[in-house]
């Protein structure tokens, strides 16, 4: 059997996501300096791990009278990338491609999707205040914009054969909205992105702390 | 400084829908039973911690031999509320907001989306194929369909707002895909859900891994 991937997105990077937002809103309200435990509740986690987190890192600051918001802000936005326009390609101009396609929040992270595809040519009409491209484009796009990472929001029975093609352009990173999880060698980066698992988590939580204060 | 929530998602179960993606796929190739490097290697975690994560699940099954593909998606399915239907609303009828209300997927889940919501009268006529309320009706719907979960695709400007009117009918769990950290009391469930984080955190590895490939 194939590996899916050796290169998944950490879960330490997926908070350090979360500290930023968090980061920016304090900020924003005027706090200056901020400790790993304040950081830690806000975000549900612990402080030891907010610190292993910044660590990994190697964003710095100075534990003992707090960290100092603006050079967390700093440190975390020079990893980000965020100086750099990332060029993005979408494959599958369905509802969720196209809301994807149009999210504006995209454009103030420097994502910038330059071009969506679809195999359906009725798409590439209807969807005409977005470029939609036939698949046969896809690597003189790839090519042109220096693109290497792609969204992909084709349905499930499409969605492997979408990523191997995209794989054969070149493409080094994908973001699968797609219910599959995708077949990928081991230098490739995925993060399978499940809707239907985001919302049904939030089910099960709710069920269960239910349960559990009922029995209290 | 009020607590967020003390309910984040737990990353183990968010594993466990990961383990259940791949357990569906297997099954559906004929794989009977599987072992927990196996489940490990494909999802890419540790197979410790497959273990792990059954145990604090009691998802049984006997190791030495293997797991049964079966009776883990049984004990799986069980955990899930598969067998329920699970009313939600959502709020924010905005591209984002129509997508999610015409997801497919999530009827296969038991998710069922009974009403949206949206301020803006001129999207409650647009969207005419599904249901879009004014505010002032959410109180009566979520008695009426017994709704404890709430998804928000309102810009990041109304989410807090809106997150407290949601509260405010008895909702118990909100799944946010507006770009803040809600803040609510500790006995709610949120799950934030950011799209820009999804994508960034990809491009931010895929630029990471060809730096270190560059300098090896």
């Amino acid at each position: 059997m194939k590996k899916f991937t050796k290169y998944n997105i950490r879960n330490s990077l997926r908070r350090i996501f979360l500290y930023h937002g968090l980061l920016i809103r304090l900020n924003m309200m005027g706090v200056t300096r901020v400790f790993s435990h304040t950081i830690a509740r806000e975000t549900g986690v612990s402080p030891a791990q907010v610190r292993k987190d910044f660590s990994e890192y190697s964003i710095r600051g100075n534990r003992r009278g707090g960290y100092t918001t603006e050079t967390l802000l700093h440190d975390m936005e020079a990893l980000f990338y965020r100086d750099k326009i990332s060029n993005v390609v979408l494959v599958g101009m369905g509802n969720l491609g196209l809301a994807l396609s149009r999210y504006g929040r995209f454009a103030q992270r420097g994502i910038n999707i330059v071009a969506t595809f679809d195999i359906d040519p009725f798409k590439q009409k209807t969807r005409s205040d977005t470029n939609v491209y036939p698949m046969d484009r896809l690597q003189e796009i790839v090519n042109r914009f220096r693109v290497s990472v792609a969204i992909i929001t084709v349905p499930e029975i499409s969605a492997q054969e979408v990523c191997n093609d995209l794989l054969k352009t070149g493409i080094s990173g994908i973001v699968n909205f797609s219910p599959v999880l995708l077949k990928v060698p081991g230098n490739i980066i995925v993060n399978n992105v499940n809707l239907s698992d985001e919302v049904e988590s939030v089910i099960w939580s709710v069920h269960k702390l239910a349960k559990e204060e009922s029995t209290l």
